[in-house]
């Protein structure tokens, strides 16, 4: 695990701060539920708009969540000014129940870039059931010269 | 490009209703735009709910679009009872403009099996501006024996 | 971590059999170092044959290290007959060292699929670097009907 | 397609003698057989060492043909001074053939940065089989300050 430099240091409240004003993930309802150093895990609640055509979530929100999740992993060691700049899912399962939980690490740091892996599990009761399995790099956005 | 079998052919009609029996795509406004064997084309208005906390499009809006993208041109060759495995997408310039316009064709097929690409295009007046790059993989699914 | 089924089960020996029957294996030096459920790990010496024109390991010597090390990953729980579907690999850091190692591992099992993921770490003395990290599909080939 | 800039231009001269200059596309016996602004194509004949267990080319054979197809197009237009930061390959058929053929072009480019599909198709005779799709990213290497 990747230590923060300490001008990249974001607190769990600023993270949240960011979560909650990116109007896309107040649509979701997406809240941020953990987030140090190298880890974060964002939640959101399986409304019906969510869905595809079948009773499944889309997977368009299994990988908007793992972006987002991974977007927020590598912020907490790189700071607040970062972007995602490209990652990989596969779905395992058709995802069903309460609420999506996505949990996100950052493998391993290389100057400004991180690349972290995420975990979507659909939730029901006690009973997380893995979804899809993503992959990603986040880098710092380098400030205008 | 690949032919459709005869018991795969999804009409525009069809391929048209099943977008509108996504509640997900609903929420979001996507609008099936064109479908034909081996290429789908989407696209929804930018509006504010689907941004980050700058002023572009949430990358994972980005991610739905061509996840969809490449579920219906898959579709349009396998037939409408078809999963999207998983897919790898690039994010290449942050995304800003009136519509997002997506466009994904089959490279190849294999069996029950596409491999898809798919370019996701913030559009503003005439100019198509390319956000993000995507490739991923459609399954038809296996009936229950 | 996923169970093997009976039928599944690969031994060490076995498994180290295939790798010193694939002549590309050879050609690279590549052995078995470590095979159990849900786990493999491979390792090759760093020869002058293996490098880029730089003084670093070839990208194509990691991305074969990682593709081989998630289908005995995939194998170890699949059976002996699997395919690599596709995998996704990011580069750290420029790979020099006396020796490669990857370890791949099964991050989830779906019937005849596993997601599996890989790091490819050089070695000098005691200190592992990793290099490239990666993410790929494993899937059991179905017997003919 | 993109325009390569002034400073970066790269003669096919220069490329051959860069693929000359790597020790391990000469193992495999690689030749630069196309390469112009945006495109780069390799071609390696298919010879007993670089075969898996059954009869068909090694997919970490197929990697490093990508890989290096996707450098090379890269290249192409950033300068030979260049990485490739990662790749997704898609195995669509068994590889088998007198050679692998690997052709790359760049999707697009944005500052240092360039996105790259690839296919790699096993030939035989007029024949050739698409065996693998891939996409990456390459950069430009920034000079020390």
């Amino acid at each position: 695990m990747e230590q923060p430099t300490g001008s990249a240091a974001v607190s769990f409240e600023d993270a949240r701060a960011v979560m909650e004003a990116q109007p896309f993930s107040r649509l979701l309802g997406t809240k941020l539920t953990a987030f140090r150093a190298g880890h974060a895990e964002l939640r959101l609640v399986v409304r019906p708009e969510l869905l595809q055509q079948g009773h499944f979530v889309h997977g368009g929100v299994l990988a908007y969540a793992a972006d987002n999740a991974i977007t927020f992993a590598g912020g907490s060691i790189l700071g607040a000014a970062v972007l995602t700049k490209g990652l990989v899912i596969e779905y395992v399962r058709p995802a069903q129940g309460d609420f999506l939980r996505a949990a996100a690490h950052v493998v391993t740091r290389s100057g400004r870039h991180a690349v972290c892996r995420a975990e979507i599990y659909a939730v029901t009761g006690n009973n997380d059931m893995l979804c899809a399995v993503a992959q990603g790099t986040v880098s710092a956005v380098r400030p205008a010269p």
